[in-house]
């Protein structure tokens, strides 16, 4: 969580084309595992053997889970040092390819347009579009919105 | 999970415009915070005295945590007995209200479309709208597809 002094990221800064290497995260197993026994109890992402045999030829993350991979390495990147507010929603979430235990995620953001809210003084409206690749493969797309402050309004 | 013995949810019956209620579910204190901690460590979510003194009035639950609970009531009420597959994704994803720990919500769900797949015999694809209340008021809506098997098929 930042704190009001070390904000570096505010509405002004982020200019539609600008892209965040938001890092990397490695999916783990017992995570994956948990996640689905709470959120997501589907046969693909607990019953081993089925899953094995299956198309997918082992157990694959929940998307809810690789979704919420994808948030962890966002806040951490930029939202940690961002005037970030809530977000209104997703316009588009896609899970393009299955993830596996041990996967290295590496997360992607680019600024796609912005706009001074209305309702909000002070506050601009950014959408994002925000991937994980394993390797050159995408696995998840997340086209979204975000608040973020105005510099000059703080 | 469901075993292929107690499938009753077909592709042939997902009718556009039949609706599940998915039952409720309770959003648990600690279990917003620990996610939080793990996906999603924004103030808002975490430090308590400063969301109590915001706009919020207290801690709010992650967006994410309130789609996963969604996904929890439909696995529970509907792909436990469903011939259900993955999903390409969702076409939107709104978060209409804050979440907060304590608030019993309820899982709604609506067939919107659908067609049978080209790329994948003996499935069709479904549009669903998936909803959360907390009494009246709608605090998640999710448009998504899922692919579903045909009885005739197995």
């Amino acid at each position: 969580m930042r704190s009001e002094q070390s904000v570096t990221i505010w509405y002004d800064d982020l200019v539609p084309g600008r892209v965040f290497d938001l890092g990397t995260t490695v999916v783990d197993r017992d995570e994956m595992r948990d996640f689905a026994r709470r959120y997501d109890p589907q046969w693909y992402h607990l019953d081993e053997p089925r899953a094995a045999a299956s198309e997918f030829g082992g157990l694959i993350a929940s998307g809810w889970l690789t979704a919420a991979l994808f948030m962890r390495l966002y806040a951490e990147a930029v939202l940690a040092t961002a005037d970030a507010h809530t977000s209104p929603g997703v316009e588009e979430l896609r899970w393009l390819a299955a993830v596996y235990a041990g996967d290295v995620l590496r997360g992607r953001l680019e600024v796609l347009d912005r706009a001074p809210s209305t309702a909000r003084p002070g506050k601009g409206t950014v959408t994002l579009l925000g991937e994980l690749h394993r390797d050159s493969v995408p696995v998840l797309r997340c086209r979204f919105r975000g608040w973020f402050g105005m510099r000059d309004a703080q």
